[in-house]
């Protein structure tokens, strides 16, 4: 379903080393800061890097079968609902995409119901909501298909818009539940150590959900070597689809800024699917769901920020948004030590405070 | 020197707490940023809070005679020639601050020597460098008093010119020298504990810089319970402005952002002046520097940003202006759930699942 994933350009990636060296600061002194900007220009393949022009969101929006167990603090309703927000501009990711500079795309691949909406939101919907995965599997072969060929193609609509940038967002009462099942499966980990609060449920929904995640979990296991199964008994078409958009986006070699728990369990498929693809995302941050963590890990990600937070929508990513801006634009903007005229290091308590040759301000290194 | 400082606005903070949670998110889910823009709004009491109009970074320049000691990786000469970087806007903080939203103001304060520079960067200039602290006073009582007093003035232009959101940047080569000292007086630290790498010192420069931290301290405790001897004996006139600048902003109602070592340390003697300034004040990130961390949990104050950055310049505190503003503009112009007809948390399994009312796009709270 995918071709092969290629890591991002070596040659950039040194060439981006040897500058960070070469700006008007300390070598190393901005810290993980340096980092990002290596390998935003090891993503484009070029050194300095591009400042980002179309940074870009795409939320995920579905229902989930499994929320009428009651593994949620919120009904069902309210995923049709929170969709005509982000359409009106009211919910929290489009007030962080408009401070990022990013814009926001939103699709319904599978609410269960809601307000009227244009009909570029619905144009790839799967279905409304998805099978109970406790006890049967979210979609069918042709939902998963349909979901996953959908992803792709909303990424590879959004390479060609010229979306320099992504961000996966998630929308979906109940989807900490299929996300945790998937982590789990993937990671090897036991039902407890993956169950969260979600939108900040109460110990008895917690049981519930618990449950649900243990009975999931069984199914999910005996197919967890196969990614397209796995999406099929576990995933709802909303997950399903970042999944295609993860994996596709790596292959337009386009970088991604992975948001929560949701995002990240779809982007562990993802990686299944198109082993590689991960070397095109950074993690925007650590959300207090435990199985995040755990996917983090798996992924070989460390987050950018750790705000407590707990939200999806891409949330967590457009608060690190601005990180990975401006990680670009010191390797773009700055001077380097040689344009500026300033000096280099001394070698030591002899070669410090000399001020000879600073009255014409330029000075050779110190130690030249 | 300084009147009263009275705290940011209790009612408005109880009014942002209130909004929190009726805005279309789960309460809480926004973690940090929900706290952040609830102390916004107590600053400017009112809620909700104003979106920032003029962030402004003002950078700090002087050099520090304990710098021929060999207590730096480079020469002193680097000072001036930086404020050149800063003018021409070549610098870190310059890109920083362009990608953030924010305008940066340099101030030489003491640099020892540099290029030719407008008349305004240097109106405030107190003095040539500063006595080496390990054997005599940085400053002597006038200037220190001219220093704490441009300070003031700076922070008192800056706030009658518009700035709603204030940073405090440092440029001087060995400042962390006698941030250190300052920290390690006002903490009752050891100097191997507050002792870092600065700029990216070698094993040699780290004994050196020990050594003068060590007698520097001395001298410093003898006087730590008086702040503006503490300022004469171990700061040097940008550091005693720093906290001039710090104490007049929290007077003038202003929030800031805390920076680095160096900015922190010039903080804590601002509490010293003006008791109650640091609830006027947020941490932008954690510096490398071990006596950051020390400064820090003095002030009660817990950082926004873990990016392993150690430059100044107001560089930390750039990188987390963006989650500031987000955080504001989150509270100011999100959509309540009663603005978006969005159904609020259910009670159990049984009000889960139903979707009756949302084909109207409206639904009452669940458990109404």
């Amino acid at each position: 379903m995918f071709p092969y994933v290629s890591p991002p350009d070596e040659s950039a990636k040194r060439d981006a080393l040897a500058r960070q060296d070469q700006l008007t600061k300390p070598a190393g002194a901005l810290g993980k800061l340096e980092e990002l900007g290596v390998w935003v220009a090891a993503c484009q393949g070029v050194c300095p890097p591009r400042p980002f022009t179309r940074p870009r969101v795409v939320v995920f929006a579905g229902d989930h079968g499994v929320a009428a167990k009651g593994v949620s603090a919120y009904p069902s309703e309210v995923t049709g609902q929170m969709v005509a927000n982000f359409l009106a501009g009211g919910a929290a990711v489009n007030v962080l995409a408009a401070t990022a500079g990013a814009t926001v795309r939103v699709v319904d691949m599978s609410v269960a119901s809601g307000t009227a909406v244009p009909d570029q939101v619905t144009e790839f919907k799967v279905r409304q909501g998805s099978g109970s995965i406790d006890h049967e599997d979210a979609l069918t072969e042709d939902e998963v298909k349909a979901a996953v060929e959908a992803g792709k193609a909303i990424a590879d609509q959004e390479a060609d818009g010229g979306a320099d940038l992504l961000v996966c967002g998630d929308m979906g009462i109940g989807n900490t539940t299929p996300a945790a099942v998937l982590v789990a499966a993937l990671t090897g980990a036991e039902p407890v150590a993956v169950v969260g609060r979600g939108t900040g449920i109460d110990d008895q929904t917690w049981m519930r959900k618990t449950a649900a995640i243990r009975d999931a979990l069984r199914r999910a296991r005996q197919v967890s070597a196969d990614p397209t199964a796995l999406l099929r008994t576990t995933a709802g078409a909303d997950i399903a689809a970042m999944a295609g958009f993860l994996a596709q986006a790596a292959v337009r070699k386009t970088p991604v800024i992975l948001d929560g728990v949701v995002s990240t369990a779809a982007a562990l498929v993802a990686e299944e699917l198109a082993p590689g693809a991960r070397l095109w995302w950074v993690a925007g941050h650590q959300s207090t769901e435990p199985s995040h963590k755990l996917a983090l890990e798996q992924l070989g990600l460390e987050p950018l920020l750790d705000m407590k937070m707990r939200l999806g929508e891409g949330s967590g990513a457009l608060a690190a948004l601005p990180l990975v801006a401006m990680a670009t634009r010191i390797l773009a903007e700055m001077a380097t030590f040689q344009d500026a005229g300033i000096s280099g290091p001394a070698d030591g308590p002899d070669s410090t405070g000399s001020s000879d040759s600073a009255d014409a301000g330029v000075s050779g290194p110190a130690d030249a």
